[in-house]
Parts: C-alpha cells; structure tokens; sequence
C-alpha cells in the first residue's frame, strides 16, 4: 500500500489533505479524554468524521475505542494527513516517516521550535529540509489543528472544540494565535456567525497563512475569511492571497496586534526604521483589500457588510453615510465613532429630506434622521430606510434602533431586515442588549452591530480597503539587501538617470580657486561624504552665502570642523545649492521592508517627521492617483494650502510646477 | 390641605421629592397602557411603590383601575411630586399650578422647549420664571422621567421599564439622553449590573445634573455614577458634584458624546477658538477626577475598577500593569490595547519572576506571564495571581481568561475571584463568549470586562483621573466676557504687573531719530498694534537686522507696507525685539472657557499648534507640578530633550534659565 516514490501527493490537493482528508493519522493519540492528546480522536468521532482515522500509540491496542497502531509504517494505508501530537524531541522522526511513506499534510502541535532558541532553530532547518526533499507539507509547528465542519474534520487539541451544537456556515478562520480560535468559536456561536472551517497556522515553517487560504479559494463553502494575526510574516503570500480573494469576490477581515509597540516608541533615526511595523501592516493591508478593524468584537461582525461594499478603487471619492435612528442619544454615538474614523454621516439632501416628509416622516433635517419613539413604527421605519437607501448621495446607511429592540422587534428591526435587499448597504446597530434581535438580522444576512464603536470600526474598514492590484513580481519572501549610502552629488546622479528632478547643485573641489555656480547667490554649502549621516553634527553645513569670498571661507570653516570632528573622514568636496526658503518640507522615501516588500513614504519633514509621525504609505509602485491621494493624507499638506486667512501657499504645490518643487525638497533629504 | 404660602417645600429635600416622593401626581395620564402617558402609572403601580399616586385627567373616573382626579387642585394633598405628561401647550399652565400648590418638583416630559426655537425659548423663560418665583423645581422638560429602584419610584415613560425582573444596586444613572436609559438598563441587567436609580435631564433648564447627583450623595444606596454626557453644560455644577463625590469615594464615569466634531475640524484661528469643547471635557473630566471612557460598553463596566484605585495625586508615576494569561492572543490584545492608551505594561521583576518559579508557575519571563493551556490550573493561576498582586512593581494586574472561561469557570475564573480581595486592583478580561463567568466575577464584585478594548479603555481612563481640588469660586455659569486685544508693548506691561519674565523689547516710535536699544542687533521689528492680528500679512515684520541704518530703513518699509495694506490703522511704534533662533516654540494660553471655566493650554508652536493640536490643557489654577506634566505631555517636548544623537536642546530649557526661555517665547504669542 505504502508508495515506493517520495514526491508530492498527485491523487490529493493541498486543501484537500489538510481540510477534507479521506484518512487521517494521529500520532501519538491517548486514551484519555481529558487528555489533550486525547482530544483530537475524541472530536472527530463526535463529529461524525466519515473519513478513516488511525490513532498511533505503540503502547495500547485500543485508544478511545478505536483499534489503535504501533506505527505510520504500520497502517494500511497511507493518510492523507498526520496530526503528531508527540512531545517536541520526537517530532522529526515522526514527520520523516510521514515524508518516507508519502503523507500529504503533517501538523504539528508540539512548541519549541521557531520559538525555541539555536537548539528551536536547528529543529526548523531539519523540518524544512524533510519538506524539500519530499512531497511533505508542514502546518506548523505549535498549530492547535486544523477544522473543517464541512467535512468534519475537527482535527484539533483546542479544548474549546469540546462545544456543541457548532454553527456551521461561510466563515473560514485563519489565526497566528491558537487559543483564540476557541474565543472565535464561541463568540461567533453567540452571535449566529457559522464558521466553515479554521486553522492555527503557528510557526509556519513551511506552510504560511497565506498559502493555506490561497489553497481554499475554490471550496464553495466558503463565503469569507476572517484573519487573526500576530505580524506580517510572510506577507507576500498573503498579498497573494488577498489578490486571488478579491477577484473571487471573497471578502476578509483581520484584526492585526501589534499597534501599540509602534505607537508608543519614538521613531528614532532613518527613513528605514522611521515607517514603524504597524504603519506598514496597515497600507500594507489596505492595498491588499483586507479590513483590518481595530476591535476584537468587530472581527466577527464585519464580513457580511464586505461582502455588500465594493473595494473602492484609488482615489475614489469619501464615502458618506446616511443615519436614521429611533434613539437620539444612539445615532449621535455611531455618528461621533464615524467621525474620529474619518467617515462622514452627511445630511440628507433637500430632496431626499422631501422625499421623507411626503413619506410621512415628520423627522427634523438634520445630520441625522431621528424617528423618536414617536416614529418608531414599522410603517415609518420603512418608509425613512427605503428613502436613505434610494437617495443617491448616500453610500451607506445605518439603522440604529433603541429599546424596541429588545421585545418588540417588529417596530424597527423587521423592517430593517426588509430593507436590507436594496442595492445600497443597510447596516443595523442595536443599541438595548437585544440578542434575539441580533441573531434575526444575522441569519438574514443584515451587517449588524452590538456597539457603536463596532459598528463605526467596521464601516470604517470596509471603506479604507483599496483596490487589490497584481502583485507583479512581488517575491514570496522580501529579503532586505545591505543598504549602501550614496552621497548627495551621486544620489542626484541617479535621480538624473531614472529621471527624476531635483533641486539645482553644484560640486565644488575644497581646494578650488574660481567658483563658477550655475545660480546665484544667497547659497547654501554642505560637506559632501557618503560616510557623514547627519552634517550638521560636525559643523558641516553653512547657510546664507552671499558671496564668492564668503563661499570660499565657508568652504575652509567646514574642512576644518570636519578634521576635527571626523579626523576619519577625507573631505574632497562641498555641494553648493541655491538657498530656497518659506516651502514646507516634505519626505519621500522609498524602501522594500523585510516583511511588505517595496513601499513609498510620504511623511512631513523636519523634526515633524520624527515626533508627529505625520506620513502616508503604499505599496509600490505608487501611481498618480494614489501619489495624490497620499498627498491629500498628510495633515502638513494643509499648511501648504493655507489657512488662517494667510496667503495661501496653495498654488505653489497644486500646480505641476509647483507639485515638483515640493519633490526637489524631498529628495534632498533622501 | 394646600399650603397658603408659595416657597420652597421644607419638610422635603430635593432628592425626597425627586426620587423619593411620599405621593405622586400624573398629569395627564392615560388609561391606556400601550401609550406613552399610560406608562408611568403602570409601571409605579407594577413596581409596587408604596406612596400615593394621583392621576389627573379631567375626562375620566378612573385610570387603569385607580381614581383619576380633574385637576392638581383638587388633590386632598400637595403631592411631592408631580408627572406632567401634557403636551408643549399646556406644559406652561400645569407648572404654574404646581407652583401655586407648592408641588415640591415638576418633572416634564413634553419636548419644543429649548430646542423649540424662539417660541420654545419663551416657554423656558416662562418656566424658569415660576421656579425663581416660587419654591418649585423643574426637572426636564423633555425628560423621560426619573427612577428609584429602591423606593419604587418608576416614575418613566420610557418603555424599556416595563422590562421585569430588574437588578437593584448600586448604579445611579444621571443621562442628557432620555432613550439610552433604556439602552443602560437592558445592558446592564445582562452584565450583573444593578441600578440605584436612574434621571433623564432633559434640558436643564432648572435642576442640572450636577445639581441633581449632588442632592443623591448621601443616599447611602448609591455607591457610585454612571453618566451620559452629550455636552458640558452646567459644568460648575458637574464639577461641585464631582469634588463631593471624591470626597465620599463614590467613583464617577463617564461617556461623553461630541469627540468627533473636533477631530474632524481644523482649528482655524485665535487660541481661544484652538481649545476645541471636547478636548477641554476631555481635561475638565479629568480635573474633576470623573473617569471618562471611550466605549459605550465601558460605561457599564468601568465603576467596579474606579472603586479600587484612589484618584492619582498630580505628576504621580505613570501607571503600571502586569498581565498574567491563559492565552497568548489574548494577553496580547489587552497588552496592544493598554499600550495604544498610554498604560504601560511592565515585565514582572527579576525578584518576581524568582518568586513566580518557585511557587511552581514555568511562564517565560516576558512582559506577559502566559501560563499556557498547560497551566490553566486553579492551583496555577492562584499562585500566578497572588505573586503578582504582591509585587511592588504593579499598580494594577490583568487576569486575561481563555476558553476554560465559557465551560471550566473553576479553573481560572475562581482564582480570579479569590484573589480580588487583594490590597491592589484585579482586573479580569474573559476572552471567549462566557456570560456566566461574566456574572460570577461582578456579582463577586470584580471588575470584568467582555473585549480587550473596554478593558483597557476602563484602566486608562481610571488612571487619567487627577485628584480633584476644591473649586474654588468656581462659577455656577461662566461666561465669555467680551475680549478686548492689546498690542504686545501692553501685553509685556501687563506681564510685569503680574511678575511674568518675557523677552527683551523695545517700544520705537515709527520717527524716532536716534534709536537705542537695551539689547544688541541683530534684532526683529514687527508693527505695533492691537487691531492687526496677523502682522505679516501686512508686511509687519522684518527680521535680522543687523545695524541702526538698517532698523530705520526697515521701520519706513513697514510704515509704507501697512499703510498700503490698512489704510485704516496708524502706525506710531514699532516694537523691536533681539533676534533667537534654535529654540522651540510653544503657545501657552488662558481663557474663560464657556463651559468649562478657566483653562490653561500649553501647546507646540507656530504653525504646528493648528496642524497637529499637539497640546495640554488643564482647569485653571496650575500648580507647578501640573505645569511639568503639561510640558511633559507635548510631543514637541521630545524635540527640546533631543533626539536622533543631534545636540541634545535639552540643557537650555531643563534648567530654570531654560525654562524661563521657552516662557518668554510662548507669551510672545498670546
């Protein structure tokens, strides 16, 4: 039975070995329920796994029931899947068995490896190896397992999976953490949402997140994917991932950790450290069309509304969004959390606000449309959502409804999920604690909401995704190169080369007698040395020139600042530039991150870089549009278009000339 | 029966006749229960209250089974208090009569009042006539009504009270929304949440709310308050109630809606209009020592953790947190959340995490004790919990609970609960969906929260409170006196009066044949008015002038510059100051704000004052060590310590000399 060859498994794809495997090994299997190694069998047999499942354990000769076998070698058959449950120091053995006889997918739930030091990391590289010399896929390891309810296959240790009356559905889970798909589990049980299968993908030694869900675009269960993640390892897969998603019309969501660390440090030196991690994660998954929402509670909730809104494409216009309520104190929460979200709840139009009162809606025309308790009427709540939902200037409209809620559903909620078939998203946030209302909308598919916050983060999410494109030559893995530092004269050398402009120059030998600038004076006059990062730190740059003779003495001074602080350092030249003066700085950085690949960063300049984080980020390469966009996002860019009554210093930058003064500033500091 | 004199009531306090009244009057109740004025009879009827109610309606015998009376005046008593359910119309009458009777409060529940436009503002006068006239107090109009669960006083006409089985506690609601009361009681029931009793404010056009809290604080049921703000209105009585309540140890919190408005906008012009409303709420609730959170769901889960920590001292060390888990995922949200709120979280000490190995715990010693699935023991936990809460180095420990929450609560539920009786604050998060263990800790009386956010939204804004100081003539209303401007020769002046140092300046008339200046050149010039408010629009500044000649040459310019500008004004002096560079710049400001009284804004200079709204405020006065936080709390302050190896700026404004410096720059401003 055992195939002769090593080689990758040919009568099984990957999801088909890791999700719906015909049969299933489990090294390592013990007798005991209670036992975590016990778990697994346990689960499958209560699920009803129709597969056929080999529980491994040399010692007995039943675990759980089952007939139980001393050996991989020993089945009958070759499974498709391996779940070695054995401790750490066993596991390579038993994942080269797996690879010899031809497994298709192992999992491993042991830790100590990725996260276990040298003696971790010497484990790992055997791993791999295994994998590359064999037809053998790794998840893992430290996975929990992997579950699809589809076809029952609750291969996991997770305790958690012990819960019963499991709703099955659409939502297919990938995590970094393991534990948490249990809180997932039961979360998402609470409030109606049906999964359709979950992973713990741990270490990913060779398995990534990415590649795993890539691997279930075509399983028509699934409706939708749902991420937990630690970081951006491997985004490259994801980015592939997200791409293939998209055109399938499959939305995700994900909530990523990491924001704090970056929030509270102080980026403290250069453009390529400057872009903290989370700053990167989230253009990185806006450009990916993922949502990436900020609470935990809105992981669970926001699929459905993806699913109703397009990913919008670059530079579309804001989204605006319509609100009708029944509690005053209710919408004004959903409008405040859109509003610190950067969403905009716009006032009804005058004739969609006619429109209302013909429909006999006496509510005032204000930002938001408030029924009152007078108005809440299922009649009345119709009318006013079919009118927001047909008026062209909303995107979105959100149905908040109070206390009804809770015992008289049909007042408020039916006609929400009447209305909620418009072509428009029809959004609800319950304000009472009304679970039985919740779950109504949730079975009819309604993007409904426990709290304001929730609902605004979802919204917001949605909206900030961007349209997904081709990750051209994007490479699995980014690896950072050695960074070589040019100096500015040879920096603007290869600007001129790829043709980009920049600001006017002058390369001036030390020792020259006639200085000819190709400008005039007021000048400004800097050392030039690929090894001095920060001039001014050694006396290195001397401003408001005014003269040849002042040039030349300036030229001394800085030589002679710079044998002192830097007796290391041989100065040969100066760059001589025209001083410019009253421009806001900006930076522009380009940089390919070890886990995003090449991004572009626009951030305001000076100290303001460093202490206000002011910036924009994109994936590369940037097109005008976007260019625009991230413009538009920095909030110095509104000091250049005036304010305050002040001349506007607008008309320097909108123009193309002027867009290319500001483009010369950045690349100066590059 | 009816007293011959107008006054105030004297054999009743407020909050007797608010929220204990000995009988009841509703005027204009209705027999029918499904209405809105059928309401409050039949829900103090099905409370059971124990005093006398009286409904008027002139039409009919008997309303819902009791006796109706035709008019208040016919009553065989004053009631203590009366329910007026009439419409806006006949509102003005049925006080007048109340007063007439020495009705001892009259809660309105009609609308068209405040927000009622000029008519509605003529019925509030009308209103507020009677109360100063007479001994009546109004509460509303445009309340729902007011509840005390103890007393049985379910004197609403908000539906949600004919919810059953409602939990007593020790929660007053004071709320500007009438609706969300609902909104609380539902979600509070659901969370082990028990209410003292409840009051809808309506438009405060007597009884504030403060007002309203302050006459409750020695109800001995009340143990702490919950509030729903829409504005700060009436904020010298919010802060009277706030000092009081400090001093009786009934926390306070808070969720106040407007955040967003301010987010949104960009600051425009003078300092006084730079301070936008919600970011002085924000430091007033702080000064105030009222903790106010950002989720609505932390409204209800906050006051448990606010009873455990005392207000902080000012400039007191920033919090610390220590995190033990039983789920790495879920630790780390907690940890991500805390840290995007300013708390940090601390690795337990080398001492500790000795004392944690010992009693048997085998976490890695990280900034998290993740005990693993492995050690979600009771015996484990226990353990973990009690060395933590015993370690010097917290101020505060997180309990982040897996998924043996939802079905083992024994296992690391319990420990949480046994160990809360702690010196220090306990706090538990509950990952998965688990009401039960939710219920368990706050019966048990232990803070607990449903998502990583809340959680940390509930630490931060407990630790924000700052310890509340008597205030000291504080206004009942403060209001905007009318600004009158002077120019910076005044300004100076004003600052010497007052023993303010500023910067070196010299007073110039515009024909001055000899100039001589205390200070040497090169130095600035800038017109002297109090009337042009952006002098460089006028061409009013000239910098670096490096000689006498120069000076006059520059004072003419300026002279013609205006006079081409503003022909309007006359320009006798010019104020001439020495010129500094390399120094920050900050704003430090000072104004009666409407709402919230005097405040002190510090704040980054120049134009980053507006972009970034990188700043401090606090109530006036400033201590000296509150003057220090505030320094400490700007970003820009960074950039004085130094940063990326430059030259550290620190020394010039660390020491007093330096601090004196970036005062005298600051005042320039004003």
């Amino acid at each position: 039975m055992l195939p002769s060859k090593k080689g990758p498994r040919t009568d099984i794809s990957l999801a088909g070995a890791l999700l719906a495997p015909r049969s299933i090994a489990i090294v390592g299997a013990s007798d005991d329920p209670a036992k975590t190694s016990g778990r697994p069998l346990q689960y499958l047999l209560r699920a009803g796994y129709q597969g056929r499942v080999y529980p491994i354990n040399a010692r007995r000769d039943t675990v759980l029931g089952q007939r139980a076998w001393p050996s991989l070698s020993a089945l009958p058959e070759v499974p498709d899947h391996a779940f070695i449950l054995a401790p750490t120091k066993d596991v390579v053995a038993a994942v080269t068995e797996c690879a010899a006889l031809g497994v298709g997918v192992a999992t491993i739930l042991a830790t100590g490896f990725s996260e276990g030091g040298a003696e971790g990391q010497k484990l790992v590289e055997q791993l791999r190896e295994i994998c590359r010399t064999s037809g053998l896929r790794i998840l893992g390891p430290s996975s929990i397992g992997v579950i699809d309810f589809h076809s029952k296959v609750l291969l996991t240790a997770n305790a958690a999976f012990a819960e019963q009356d499991l709703l099955v559905g659409g939502t297919f889970v990938a995590s970094h953490s393991g534990s948490l798909l249990g809180a997932l589990l039961s979360r998402g049980k609470a409030r109606s949402v049906g999964f359709s299968g979950m992973v713990s993908v741990g270490n990913e030694i060779d398995l990534s997140l990415g590649e795993i869900c890539t691997a279930t675009l075509e399983d028509p269960n699934i409706t939708g994917y749902l991420l937990f993640l630690e970081s951006l390892r491997h985004a490259g897969d994801l980015r592939a991932f997200a791409f293939e998603a998209a055109k399938r019309n499959k939305p995700i969501v994900a909530y990523k950790l990491g924001r704090s660390a970056q929030a509270a440090e102080l980026a403290l030196s250069h453009t390529g450290a400057l872009a903290g991690e989370d700053d990167i994660a989230e253009a990185f998954l806006a450009d990916c069309g993922i949502a990436r929402v900020q609470n935990f509670e809105s992981l669970l909730e926001t699929l459905p509304l993806l699913s109703r809104i397009p990913i919008r494409p670059v530079a579309g216009r804001p989204p605006r969004v319509g609100v009708v309520t029944t509690t005053g104190g209710g919408g004004a929460m959903v409008v405040d959390g859109l509003g610190l979200r950067g969403v905009d709840v716009i006032k009804a139009s005058d004739e969609t606000f006619a429109r209302l009162t013909k429909a006999g809606i006496g509510a005032h025309h204000e930002r938001v449309i408030d029924l009152t308790l007078a108005g809440t009427r299922s009649d009345v709540m119709k009318a006013a959502l079919d009118t927001m939902l047909s008026a062209p200037e909303f995107d979105l409209v959100v149905a908040v409804i109070g206390s009804s809620a809770r015992f008289q559903p049909d007042l408020a909620v039916k006609p929400v999920i009447e209305s909620a078939d418009a072509e428009k998203p029809l959004v609800a946030f319950i304000v009472p604690d009304a679970p039985e209302a919740l779950a109504k909308l949730a079975q009819a598919g309604v993007p409904s909401f426990r709290t304001p916050e929730c609902c605004a983060d979802a919204i917001a999410a949605a909206f900030r995704r961007r349209t997904s494109r081709t990750p051209q030559a994007a490479p699995k893995q980014f690896r950072k190169t050695a960074a070589s530092q040019l100096n500015e004269w040879d920096a603007y050398a290869l600007f001129e080369k790829i043709g980009l402009p920049h600001a006017p120059a002058a390369r001036i030998a030390v020792d020259a007698e006639h200085i000819e600038l190709p400008f005039g004076y007021p000048v400004a006059v800097k050392v030039l040395s690929e090894v001095i990062a920060h001039k001014t730190d050694v006396g290195g740059v001397i401003l408001n020139i005014a003269s040849e003779p002042a040039l030349k003495a300036a030229i001394g001074q800085i030589v002679r600042s710079v044998k002192d602080k830097r007796p290391d350092v041989e100065v040969n030249h100066v760059l001589v530039q025209p001083m410019t003066s009253g421009l806001g700085e900006v930076l522009l950085g380009y940089k390919k991150d070890a886990d995003a690949g090449p991004i572009v960063l626009l951030a305001a300049g000076g100290i303001f870089t460093e202490i206000y984080r002011d910036r924009s980020i994109r994936l590369a390469p940037v097109e005008l549009q976007t260019a625009r966009e991230m413009i538009s996002e920095l909030a110095i860019t509104r000091a250049f278009e005036g304010y305050r009554g002040k001349k506007s210093r607008r008309s320097r930058f909108s123009r193309p000339r002027g867009r290319r003064v500001v483009a010369t500033r950045a690349q100066r500091r590059i």
